[in-house]
């Protein structure tokens, strides 16, 4: 067997998490199963079929009794792995009841597939959003914890103000949540799929028109039964799909088999999620290079390590994250290729051609936060490094406030102090030094201008900034 | 200057539109000054400059005064083309006025430049949602109108039941309006973008400190302000970049230099009207092909037409829409890109990737709705063809009504009916016939038999469905 | 163990195929095991370790041996699967061997699952390769077949001219044969990757250097040694890794760890393969739509079928190759945005994001030839079809002819006969006719109009362009 | 006139340069201009059109003469831009011809659009291969230069192993010179479009045919003449192709209109020489961090200043070099996905997608080997960074190294030395000096461990390989 099943040896932000088993071809089968079952209970609830049925139906949904390698070969003959599922369930079902059961009554193909994945969905998305919000309780620790520490701020590479370690955690949380919040709205609105053949619900509805064929059928007078109930029908047909939504958790939906939008929101909001835990990543890698040291991966025991270079320490959980936001947003895009190229009432591929994308992008987005709640909540912050870099750019990292502070002070104005900056760094002087060269003492203080060269002076709404985020994470987890 | 200059001519889905035009590199250089002029004014408002500054600054913000191929060029020096557009516009102020203008005060290039893209999606935007409600009631005026008219519904391109026009209206309106509502959502929710150097807002909050330095400096005296009026100083910051927001008609956010979600959520947003144009651009492709032949699209003066070919009609608003609907997905896919690979606090590249994607993805959504107006306005809808077309699937396509109805009447069952199917396209007889003679007439007389191969009667709730859509066009346009 | 694995439930297009399995985590392993194997064999046969080492290590290079599922979840913490391999295999050589076995002697974990993937490309390659012959037979033969059956040609969905169906095939054909030469150039220069830690070959070098450690060391006297015979070392050290290259039948090259030029070369081959796959997957999905019905896909036990829809047969082949096709774009995109952000001496996430894109392409490509071949040797032609839709243009379908031959005869040139044309689809009425009443006869005979109108007289050079696609695969097949 | 054109100013990554302008809407219409005068100069020589009317054609063929911007809007009306060019074009030549121009004559627009796309992508591709060329001169240099300077490799952004600067551009060079080479093949493969309306060549394989229209025509006897001279007409036909390509620098090949490996095969290549030009600047943009500070790019007069903080120096040819490799792909895949949408003889959308994503890879291409020739000829290396930063792991930088020579020596073997690799980190002691106190001097010598801790020796085949790298280039250049 060990050459036709994947583990996901090749996907290690993934692999082993909670939300990979949660996804596995064998809990898609039982999502399958679970919707065929469901709609069996619904219909018995109604009296529709007997209780002997339902019982048969809900023991013969149970992934154990099926072969799933043989399921996915045998998907191809009609494109899909429900066909070949539903057979093998008629068996299952057939081995305890007698009669012709009702299962998949009125439904088709991809009603049960298209719910299966909304199922998916919504069991993975409850454990994305549980490892999102520890990953966001650490985040607001970390921001909370060093809203003091100065350290550099970089832009395109470069040193450019001073900053604090605190905002930059924000800067994270902030993403983390908005994206969060996008996640928690895609998952509270996910669709039934219910519509029948072409989405018409014809078959269902069918079923509930006075046509007493078993009655012996006395023929012409039938006749009068037909079209005559429509209301009442649609009223019965309208309440057994609302009561399936109900049992299975989610939303109500006119038939969207061609109207791909339900998936490119989800679509979206995972790769938010994945795309803000990136972000995170990326500062963390760089962040966590030798030469600037401002933190380091949390150690855990077996993590990071390299079997030639002992001394070696590999910050995998940020490769791991940054490695699932390179792969999300191509994801993203052919789900919404899919949506774009959706045609007649059911597409002609490129509906089949959505699910591994939507699996792989539910798949990233649990690895991404599984791993960032591993990194936020063990982050280790060197606070010595911070200086020492800031250090580096000297008193030049402030030299946005020298001037704007300076050159109306100064003779010459900003060209004067362009030339200090220049002949500071020629030089390696600092330029507090030559501007108080440059600038008489009783024209400016040397107090004064030890405070406009202090950066921990210059961080503007750094600390107003992170009460802001902080207080959205609060309201967040209340609401 | 021939050279130098793009028109369109390889983007026919968007060129010469009303987008277009909003989103040119002139409409663009418009908007960066705009937002330099707005917040001149509100420092001006502020008592924080002069009038005079304030209107040399108004008049200088004006793109007819700036050479647009030339900032182009100089775009490549800083890697953006906001630094020598503020070179070139202090230089047009200081023609009007002789004081240090307080143009640009405390913003970085990011600040302008985001600002600015999303002024142009504001402006965009609404175009895009009132050609969209166009759009949308031309779809509804079909739904409505030909909710009746039954035609063929297809799955992976074979007949499978019947549907009516009506309803596949209706599925397209459906997914527009989903795409509308998410638009309209993400357009009210464009942020300012107001930061500074590294989204501290350190350079604006340190010119409210008072430090006096104008007033002489007695030094050590001043030592006592700095700091003692943080509190004041961050209301003071907060309410002016507030009013910022609200001249431009934009939402206050906390700094997104790094946290690129706000522009997925745009980028989202556009995808999903494209690819909602597109699911229609698609269906009318297919049933406008010569054989199929159920709708034609508006005839217009010069449109559609073939130099060589005078018979030919070209469906060119559907060709476009679709060429739009599979451009977009890239653009989506890129903006994530961007968003998963932002580090520092301004990125090295993620950050300029963006530009380009966002405006295309704009302009192909503002070339479809243009298109889809057009289209769904004017289609030609051909009743003949659609029965005709569900005619060549003769009684077969309610096979599956036969199947659940006869199958417990008939001897042999469901069996023998899949045999009788086989039978009939073999020998290409109807269904029905074959039926008569296979199952008694005392068991299921001859009127009943026709009643259930009436394509018309087993059309399910296609009918609630439609107004379920129309309905929800309707709440949309109250609210 | 059901839900932690995949078996392909979710992607028909490739599951159960001969790729599917020779790509299987299971294969991969093996492939990873196979090279490590391979080394040691080198190393053994240039005496550098024993044979008994060599035997421990081919007997421990099993896949059988370990614990994929648990290999995937360990994977997590050195971010690939080499490492937890590692260690299990050196475990296992331990069993049969009581030295220190050379496994893995100079050799990176990226060595190893670069060559190992490598290896998985070219024993799929010979697959793919095999599969699209067998295509390629499939759509000359067609060509060939039906070289004069005429058909309608289309643009932009509508009747353009007439062509020969057999040209249609040839078109296919012309794709198929260059992808598949491209993907054959790729396969043929699979390289191997070998460079150690850091890709300089160092721990290798190093190992060949003469310093006698081994031989009680008598210090001073060693140092003569170094560096003395880096020449003859580096000779040695090309020898060994050449060898392993033949071994492997992948080419030597320098190492490649972050140049990834040989991931794109082959990613762009195999998306070419799945495009000319998807090209023929598009036509036959549209000429099988039943109101076309020019073709029709192979009849095959189960294939195609719906449950509930008896009479349906969907064209199942067909639409899992499109499916394909509008999957592999964003997996090419995805290697091709790996290769444009390596970075250092080995890239942390960028190269972790290649791995599962690139074995997804390879399925891709492996299930649309197979299906494509398929496809190709059983599909029904049509000629009743062909000649019915031709019909429906009527003589419309040579108006470009009937333009350029008679608008110099015709009074009133060009424009009269765009009036004709457009009498002629009014009225309902053959432009031939209309022309025949507008030109004396004497100006033009009744029988030259005949000819003039004969579509089968207006087929230019279909038959020498199917015959010159004929020669290409036949050259192709002696080379 | 501002509002309805683009000059770059969302891309400097590449506006500005000479393939923006070898590219612009200008220079693709003279180019699809220049195809249609080339074409009317082969007829004429073949004596099919007078020299008036190929004088006409040639004077008009002239770009300047045409409103570009009102083409494009009237581009929407067909699907493309030809259309009313030619229309356009016809008018102007009948200012200066009397009779019926031969121009357009047996073609369709997307011979004309297609062909004019491959001439842009040759012209556009010699100063991409020039400026490609620079670039690799520049890198050469940098790797001879520096071929035995020290530097740290890192994987996964730790340090790994000691390299050299020298082998660093080597690797950059070896991608490089791969791209280059591809690229070059693409373009020296660049087909000719030439089919008609729909790929069979027959309008103009139909004027060839005897039938003597123009000589009064006898009727009857005319009939003769048809079909007799297939073959002497077909090998006119593909005399004047095959003339056509020559003239135009192309190559023949089969009508391609819906087989677009052609396009793949360029964007493919086209990626490969964004990729490489991104794996350097990537390098770069992390080298450049004032932490790491190994190299700086080149100063150039306000290059890469920043307005507010005069102190910063970006590296912004990096960045726009990185900003293009994370584009590229998207439009790498777009251009596979239109390939793998193709249908019917002209696809209704999917080749209309292809024009702007192929037009802004040569763009992005020719933007990237622009910048990247700046870098390498201009970059600044510092020896002292790289000696400092890789002071920073001290001789824990040859920890593999110790590993393998070491463990067989001490007692307790590898594990012995994890340990002492352990407590040199935490107590900050060489990991040297712990091993001399470990081993006893007699077993190995102190000269001995030093030379084991040189990492300059500990550099295996960096040097040989920076001579395969370099000789690759040269055996290109000679070619």
């Amino acid at each position: 067997m060990t050459f036709s099943a994947d583990y996901g040896l090749l996907s290690p932000s993934w692999a082993g998490t909670a939300v990979a088993h949660a996804t596995s071809d064998g809990a898609f089968t039982q999502a399958m199963l679970d919707v065929e079952a469901a709609w069996v209970s619904v219909l018995a609830g109604a009296g529709i079929t007997s209780t002997e049925d339902e019982e048969a139906v809900l023991t013969a949904a149970n992934v154990e009794l099926y072969d799933l390698e043989d399921l996915a070969r045998r998907g191809q003959d009609g494109a899909n792995a429900l066909i070949p599922l539903l057979g093998d369930l008629r068996g299952e079902i057939a081995k305890n009841f007698d009669g012709t059961s009702v299962v998949h009554k009125g439904a088709t193909s991809q009603d049960i597939i298209d719910t299966a994945l909304m199922l998916l969905a919504a069991r993975s998305g409850a454990i994305i959003l549980a490892d999102l919000m520890r990953a966001a309780d650490g985040l607001n620790a970390l921001a909370t914890a060093h809203r003091r520490q100065l350290c550099v701020a970089r832009s395109l590479t470069q040193h450019a103000l001073p900053t604090t370690f605190g905002l930059r955690a924000a800067n994270w949380l902030s993403g983390l949540i908005e994206a969060g919040q996008r996640l928690q709205a895609a998952l509270e609105s996910l669709p039934l799929q219910w519509g029948g053949a072409v989405g018409t619900l014809a078959s269902l509805t069918d079923s509930f028109l006075r046509h007493d064929d078993d009655a012996a059928l006395p023929g012409a007078e039938a006749a009068a039964h037909y079209g005559a109930d429509a209301a009442e029908v649609a009223a019965t047909v309208r309440g057994l799909v609302a009561e399936l939504a109900t049992s299975l958790g989610l939303r109500t939906a006119i038939p969207w088999h061609t109207n791909r939008l339900p998936i490119t929101q989800l679509a979206a909001a995972l790769g938010d999620v994945i795309a803000a835990c990136g972000h995170v990543a990326n500062d963390v890698l760089m962040l966590s290079r030798p030469e600037i040291g401002e933190v380091s991966e949390p150690h855990a025991a077996g993590k990071g390590g390299s079997s030639a270079m002992p001394q070696k320490q590999n910050p995998v959980l940020s490769v791991l994250i940054r490695s699932a936001a390179l792969a999300a947003p191509q994801h993203v895009g052919q789900l919404y290729l899919s949506a774009g190229t959706a045609d007649d009432e059911r597409p002609d591929g490129s509906w089949h051609a959505e699910w591994s994308s939507l699996r792989e992008l539910i798949r990233l987005a649990g690895g991404s936060v599984d791993k960032l709640a591993q990194l936020s909540n063990g982050l280790e912050v060197h606070p010595r490094a911070m200086y020492r870099n800031a250090a580096l750019s000297g008193d030049l990292l402030v030299s946005e406030r020298v001037m704007s502070r300076l050159s109306s002070i100064i003779e010459g104005g900003k060209k004067r102090i362009q030339e200090l900056v220049r002949q500071s760094i020629t030089e390696h002087r600092p330029l507090s030094e030559l501007l108080r060269e440059a600038i008489p003492a009783e024209r400016f203080s040397t107090e004064e201008l030890h405070r406009i060269f202090d950066p921990a002076n210059y961080l503007g709404q750094a600390d107003s900034l992170i009460d802001s985020v902080s207080d959205r994470l609060a309201e967040w987890k209340e609401s």
